[in-house]
């Protein structure tokens, strides 16, 4: 099972989708397998970490940023070379198990959509793979 | 089929679960197919890099936290921010595949639990795909 | 099906090798499942990221060195350590969805070989796999 989903983003921001993965995966009623997530853009990105303390994912911004700044060298003309770069770091999928029709994330992840160059309309994909 | 390892972890650091994962994929019987590695922690992740020289973990680890330092700025309680960003930067995940039994990894391939807030009880988890 | 197939590299770049990709796609026949791409190299990745404009590939490489320098505190004998730490930072496989028999990518989406310590003689594996 394949499944689009969108969302509207912020200018910057980690956005839990953990429970819209976790429908997914109870509409296709697949008890054990995976559920893969993709992001289709090249400024945003996808990753897990942790779902509890909104600090974690506001300091995970900060961090990126002052890892990968905006540079004076770089070239692309949008100048979001950054945003590309932080895009990258974070990845464009994640694999998260499914057992008993329910996502096995640790006590402590969710899923985050990673916007770095937004406000936009996004989406992404939700593969339900069945083992 | 799904396992869940166990592994004690000293304050960081990569330590190398390559043969665990082989020796899941033993275990499994499966010849042709996938092993998946799943960390479902927020402050330690999975990456694959060189397996021969321990310089390089060694390195790995100097570099990232260089590159993702602690930051006054951040305001997560617990203080480690820095371990959560570099857990995103390294992933949750890998995939490898499997060929006549064994993982098909690169000659310097190792597969490694980075472990970034320890010392801690840490788990990761292997599910072995047949093609 | 698993396929290998080799690219000569350059000093450091990203190959831009989504043709290369959709190639194997079209050659098993598989209409609808996942082609994941691994590298099995321990300084170089892959990763998905603009596949329009030029200058995007090359901030990206400006942007990893400067985040990931080469660091005099470093011990790996062979003085890569940098090109170790930003090929775990890109990743060693990506997953792109198949959907009518073509990858799944944005629109502004390719997949890229990363270099960080070339000129060589590299490979890349590909394996598609059904739903």
């Amino acid at each position: 099972m394949l499944e689009k989903q969108r969302l509207s983003t912020p200018r910057e921001g980690f956005l839990n989708i953990t429970h819209a993965v976790q429908d997914a995966v109870s509409r296709s009623g697949v008890l054990e397998g995976q559920a893969i997530v993709f992001v289709p853009h090249t400024t945003a990105g996808v990753t897990i970490n942790e779902n509890a303390d909104p600090d974690v994912p506001r300091d995970l911004l900060l961090g990126l940023e002052r890892a990968f700044p905006d540079r004076p060298e770089f070239r692309h003309a949008e100048g979001n070379s950054s945003a590309h770069l932080r895009a990258s770091a974070m990845g464009s999928s994640v694999t998260v198990f499914i057992q008993g029709g329910a996502l096995l994330l640790g006590t402590w992840q969710g899923v985050f959509f990673a916007e770095f160059d937004g406000p936009r309309s996004r989406e992404f994909l939700v593969k339900i793979v069945q083992d």
